[in-house]
């Protein structure tokens, strides 16, 4: 029986400014009948301020307790290990760590950096890593969808500093198994009790299962003919968070009649 | 028997414009004892012109027929396949390319492209290979030596976007097999009559032999402590090229005597 989903953001609830059609109805449906919803993302090019705000001018309810974000997860592991990080992100989410020391950087953080990932900031990044220096990622997706247009996301840049510098990545929001654990002890579930609803069959859907949670890849956002059988692991699949949302509650009806 | 030289450039006869010391009489000396020399890079900085000037400055003497670069054998293949190439290559050596026709490309080359790997063209050559176009590399290096830094090759990006795409690049020149054994054609001999003298563990030595020639990795250029333990081929080490020289005389004394 399903008592939660954990849903992806962009391009399951919203494409840029555009609402998924039915998006809106659907998540307050499922909160009505009482599924417990948190909101994972891994997008690193707002805050999590921003991406609560942004949400809620779409027409979506949900609380801050219910949002989860790679970045935010990043943060936390970076101060707990009181390390100094050279930050490869975006600078509309710097903000989120700037109370970090960052002279002399013994870390290396690779977020979703848009026009900062260039040669010399990359090369800096690089020349760290081979010096040992711990690399972290926030999130590994390959892309994303803006617009109409796929724009790489950083996954692909982390691979790159991976491969350079021969080392492995600690990756901080999805499709880090940690990061799903960490999600569901904020519901209280079991992880087979859980529907992870998303775009991205690597990112979301193979991630959430390699945790113990179910997935649910919709055909929206940066979804790809054939997605579905990139993975071996058995997954539903579904139009839109609409029909995710509809099955979802389909296999919650002996708790809610 | 060792009846050939196949030599790496960049670290292995000079770094920047310093000549490794004794480089310049070692190859004058196994070109008088008769071992055929084949100079092979994947640098893809400068013309194949200017390499030939440039070594012929430091004072090495070679012919022109004797230099196998990755650039020529990239262009090579796109011309014989009749493929419009997305260009992602250092502003030097555009002029090699600039016969291919590049309107509308239906390919993507990834060199050393230095600054011209920022996120929009880099977006751009993600975008054509998600579109199915073929993914070309010029070498699949991890980083090399410039001065006294290490600095991002290709090899890096191409995963980048190898990983992005879900494609897998053909290499031209190092490692590539294909690119040894053209080299190796060029000589009438064996493989294992050859040996190649590089200082990149993964490019020159584990490349080499896997298409069948000798590996000897110099302790000079981008070396690194331990490189020799990175790969499982059994490979001969040496402090520079002319104790690699020397080494090679030594299982070529039959010949000479």
């Amino acid at each position: 029986m399903l008592k939660a989903l954990f849903i992806d953001l962009s391009g399951v609830l919203y494409i840029g400014k555009q609402v998924i059609p039915g998006a809106v109805s659907a998540i307050a449906k499922a909160r009505e009948k009482q599924l417990q919803l948190r909101f994972v993302t891994n997008t690193s090019r707002k805050t999590r301020a921003q991406i609560l705000a942004d949400l809620q001018t779409l027409g979506f309810s949900l609380s801050e307790q219910e949002l989860f974000t790679a970045p935010v997860a990043a943060h936390a592991w970076l101060k707990e290990k009181k390390l100094r990080p050279y930050c490869l992100i975006h600078q509309n989410i710097k903000s989120e760590f700037s109370d970090l020391p960052q002279n002399d950087p013994n870390a290396v953080i690779i977020g979703d950096a848009e026009q900062d990932f260039c040669y010399e900031k990359l090369n800096r990044a690089f020349q760290l890593c081979q010096q040992g220096a711990p690399l972290l990622g926030i999130g590994y997706n390959r892309f994303f969808k803006l617009d109409d247009q796929l724009l790489l996301d950083a996954g692909p840049f982390i691979k790159a500093i991976e491969f350079a510098a021969s080392t492995q990545a600690v990756i901080l929001g999805k499709p880090s198994r940690d990061f799903f654990l960490q999600v569901l002890a904020s519901t209280n579930l079991q992880a087979e009790q859980v529907l992870m609803i998303g775009d991205d069959i690597y990112g979301d859907i193979e991630g959430a299962i390699n945790a113990g949670l179910r997935g649910c890849l919709v055909r929206t956002g940066k979804y790809q003919s054939a997605d579905e059988n990139k993975i071996k692991q058995s997954h539903l699949t579904a139009d839109s968070i609409v029909e995710a949302v509809d099955y979802a509650l389909s296999k919650n009806q002996n708790r809610s009649a």
